[in-house]
């Protein structure tokens, strides 16, 4: 079932232009007015949001038009194909609206329900983090193109744990992150998609997130596992379209059972 | 008592030599494996910050062997002389040993106690924010070189606050903080000293921090005050070399009244 090599290539190069495509509109925004208005779950969403995946959107139509498209802020378009892009313009959208340039852009191709590409574009930061199935990770910036490997921690009471917000967790899911918070050596606030980008360059150990969408989380699967890495829900089970949001990602698969044990249900 | 716009100039151009140094330090280290080991109140600090800060003092000790120097490594110099410079080599070293190029050098010229010039230097975003007595903040980046406002926020219900951590505040300081934050719109953790180049560049309203060393802040405030903002205490008393690390920051002069009635300890 895995994708043909030169069709996987052909694929990347697509997925780069798409994210070339967005930076420049994010990029024009960026530090301007926008517009923010809310949605019904109350995160912003600004015109920039909404012209990006447009443009992402006309792009994939006239390259690949029976191919389906998920995506944050228009919604589905034959979510059945075979192939099926899963796109979310800004990642952090808080952030861009706050001058911050830790938001990014999030492109997966995924195969009857599986991610076999994923992109995190960083406008702003210029980095572009690109995993692919059976391909070691790569990052893109100017000074060139290189593979990334993410890093080695057998315990967890040394590892770096990193999530967007304390905020994020509700209820019992609020207890268990604090039980497992108080386990690890650090825990960091902050990122959005930027925090897996960092789990996979090596530089923490730990993201556990909840409350995720499909278009949040479909284009970091390749990219964490390209790199050694590996993603979960929060009882070590694998993570697909259907999964309900909560995200366990470690750098070192060993991470997994022990991290698990702390956040899951059961 | 105010320094002579000749000689500002001048200290102005140092003090932008001075963050061009630092920057060829912490950039040579980023993302590298850096020996890092822990102070005694536990915060971690590197090679870059001891090297970084080295050579700064030896640049000040070349340019102006009378004036005295304070800084967050190695220590104060001459800390009665007339004209003291106040360092903090990495502003943010959680953010620098995890890959994220939210952390700043920060340089502050006093005189007679009281900032006079102050630089925040992102080295890896490439943006410098500069306050100076008397001048208006400016910004310089790729973009080139160009004044900043604040945002008018005439009440906290409009508000976006700002903080590091929320682990940055103990006992009673963290009830405060938790009964400031539902007042307003919206709560963003993350930054060090990026939150207050946010909050001059007129992005968020308010940063509200504690446990803060004189090097942490002195380069702050002409950067808050220059581009029409205001910080002081919790209390709302201004912030001087012997402040006891609670500040407040708002880029709207009219909310730290509004701000500092939820913080204060009376």
């Amino acid at each position: 079932m895995n994708v043909r090599p030169e069709r996987l290539d052909a694929a990347i190069a697509f997925a780069e232009e798409l994210a070339e495509a967005a930076r420049s509109v994010t990029r024009h925004y960026f530090r301007t007015p926008v517009a923010v208005d809310s949605k019904a779950d109350e995160s912003p969403v600004t015109v920039a949001d909404r012209e990006t995946e447009a443009r992402l959107r006309e792009l994939i139509a006239r390259q690949f038009p029976d191919h389906g498209v998920i995506g944050e802020e228009h919604g589905s378009e034959r979510p059945d194909a075979e192939f099926v892009w899963v796109l979310d313009p800004i990642d952090g959208t808080k952030a861009f609206i706050t001058g911050n340039p830790l938001f990014g852009t999030l492109i997966a191709l995924t195969r009857a329900g599986r991610s076999v590409l994923g992109v995190i574009d960083m406008p702003i930061l210029g980095e572009r983090w690109i995993g692919a199935e059976g391909r070691a990770t790569e990052l893109v910036d100017t000074a060139g193109r290189r593979e990334v490997r993410s890093r080695t921690c057998p315990t967890l009471d040394a590892a770096v744990l990193q999530t967007t917000h304390p905020e994020m967790f509700a209820g019992q899911d609020a207890e268990r992150f604090a039980r497992l918070s108080r386990q690890v050596r650090m825990t960091r606030f902050g990122g959005d998609c930027f925090s897996y980008a960092q789990l996979a360059g090596g530089f923490i150990d730990l993201v556990v997130e909840a409350g995720l969408q499909p278009y949040d989380f479909m284009a970091l699967l390749p990219v964490i596992e390209g790199s050694g890495g590996r993603a979960t829900d929060w009882n070590g089970q694998a993570l697909t379209l259907e999964s309900g949001g909560h995200m366990l990602a470690a750098g070192d698969p060993a991470l997994i059972a022990a991290t698990s044990r702390y956040l899951k249900s059961s």
